[in-house]
């Protein structure tokens, strides 16, 4: 036999969260996570699932019936998308101004369809003349797809303009609303956004984990249409709604795989917390947080990678002053003030900082804690 | 704007859970998951993976180098094995002698590949013989799966011969062990076993919605020299250990999804309690428990699915008895005693009750509220 190594339990600091995710989490959601685990089947949990969909329709301005949690992250909500709707074959219009958009390109690719990428700068927006001329060129796509709100660049896309333009070629929208549910004003059904993923771990200040989606009444239709099956047996959304089920239709909910009770607990406080304070409430108070932090950051000589007409409020990325070492700057954060900001990713990858402001994150006092902070350690 | 609904927080009640999973979670599991949420690239947290990786090495007794925990249950955890190992046209044989079995099938056609059925009956053990013959007429075989506990029916398969026979015939074996990890004898190294899944609900007794998983230099080998790229993004193993590294290597950890923080720290505290006990007195506890239990349905006039001599001890199949409503005895256990036994499942869907001795479920406390509960509500 192989010996037991000796660990102790995990008892990890109290940090305050202000990368790109995961943000900081109410106490609340922690606090409802650890009350007791029941069955996933127990008609109690079925209550509280039905309650979590009305929450999750809300927070997405839906009335999507095929609203629910993915039980995994929200990489597994964006390949969800992919693999319930797109086909073998078929071609989709992919918009590339950041990490995630390149992610999608691979989504695209992995079940076999046809990427046809419309690039903008990483920090810009995606651009909808571009887009526009990517449908006119190619009459045959029948999906686009694009970032909402770019984790790796904060930038924000015009969704309502860029869905607009899918609808008016036939196409089926696919948006990644990752870290833009609950901070930035998201409006499904006025848009006619098709296939929406988030996760729980941005602005709704939940535990990492879980990645809320919506299809339309059109994305099921093409699911439910599919010549082909859907490559992920757990991701297949027509056996997942078999458990989730249609609260008005009283079908008893069959298993499909033991849901994630703890993290639905967290997942569902989460929400209520988000419909308590109100949709345009809190979009409002990341919009006030994050000029607070702007100014602060300019103050100090931070230049942001966005133009301030296309910057997300909840996640603030800045130039690497000249001079300054990037990792030391983040690890005395992190030891001497136990405050997490974000390295650059991708092609910003040592070039700049990631601010998140997200959800809980999004207050006064870690505003004041962020700049004072910065401020000290790059002196 | 559609309105908020009106929602409380969900107070679950405490339920004690002997059904086929979630089983009774340790409460040092809820407290350990309740702690602050910190980064998932944050130093501290990686230096609990790597513990929590030897953790999980211990439980399934190997050294493979890539053994972590799936961000998703145990589902996602079986679609891992698959995907990452098998290419399309290739041949796996599959045992199915329950619901699991036969799950492993669906994944091995969804990743276009060719299944061939070892079919045993619902509550009998997968036939090593049988396996012999499908392997010998078989010779394009590349992989063995099947379930070593199958959780729909309660048999516990004889993984040790399984896995010779693979070895003997060049095939890899995937192995199910969602519910036979912590609860009966499992040698990953020693048997030769080459892919392996388990879920974080069973025999852990820590919340759901992880799988824990463990490839060995060979499956590792395989997935390094396929000809196709893995069919899921969010599963493939090549770009995951890009993120769960090599403790050994030094090498910095890059972001592929974020982690379930707070559920890791979950199932780190789960093995954790595993090592502290000792596998083997967790498997002599077990057996004990079950020695008890099945002593006193049998007393109850109860009579198990399955032979004495291949009943897993942590999941206790028994036919209904005549003249007995199931859904009713069911329903009285959970409201008046709080107690959660399963349903039968698959063939045996209305015909058994499965009872669960998982984990810190398996206590002889639990033991005798399920035989006097069951007693009472019966009569």
């Amino acid at each position: 036999m192989i010996s037991a190594p000796t660990v102790n339990s995990f008892t990890p600091p109290r940090r305050t969260l202000m990368g790109p995710g995961p943000s900081d989490v109410y106490p609340e959601v922690l606090a409802a996570q650890a009350r007791p685990t029941i069955g996933h089947l127990d008609p109690l949990f079925v209550g509280m699932m039905d309650e979590l969909k009305s929450l999750i329709q809300y927070a997405f301005q839906t009335k999507n019936e095929m609203t629910l949690a993915i039980s995994a992250p929200g990489s597994a909500g964006m390949e969800a998308c992919f693999v319930n709707l797109v086909e073998p074959g078929e071609k989709v219009i992919v918009c590339r101004n950041g990490v995630f958009g390149e992610r999608m390109r691979q989504n695209v690719e992995r079940v076999g369809a046809l990427a046809v990428v419309v690039d903008n700068e990483w920090g810009e927006p995606v651009c909808p003349k571009a887009v526009e001329a990517a449908l006119k060129a190619n009459p045959d796509a029948k999906f686009l797809a694009f970032v909402h709100a770019e984790t790796s660049t904060g930038a924000l896309s015009d969704a309502k303009t860029l869905c607009r333009l899918a609808q008016e070629h036939d196409c089926l929208s696919i948006v990644d609303a990752v870290t833009s549910l609950g901070g930035v004003e998201l409006l499904v059904d006025e848009w006619g956004i098709d296939a929406i993923y988030s996760g729980s771990q941005k602005c709704l200040s939940c535990v990492p984990g879980l990645s809320p989606v919506s299809f339309s009444p059109k994305a099921v239709a093409k699911l439910m249409s599919r010549k082909t099956p859907v490559q992920s047996w757990f991701l297949d959304q027509s056996l997942v709604m078999g458990y989730w089920g249609n609260k008005d239709s009283g079908l008893k909910r069959s298993y499909h795989h033991t849901a994630p009770v703890n993290a639905l607990y967290a997942l569902h406080e989460a929400f209520r917390l988000l419909a308590l304070e109100g949709l345009e409430n809190a979009w409002a108070r990341h919009k006030k947080m994050h000029l607070v932090l702007a100014a602060g950051l300019e103050q100090l000589g931070l230049k942001f990678v966005v133009a301030a007409e296309h910057r997300l409020p909840q996640l603030n990325a800045v130039y690497l002053p000249q001079g300054v070492d990037d990792a030391l700057v983040r690890t005395q954060l992190l030891e001497e003030y136990n405050l997490e900001i974000g390295a650059g990713l991708g092609a910003l990858a040592g070039k700049a900082w990631r601010i998140g402001l997200m959800g809980f994150g999004a207050r006064r006092e870690n505003v004041a804690l962020c700049l004072k902070a910065l401020e000290e350690v790059m002196n």
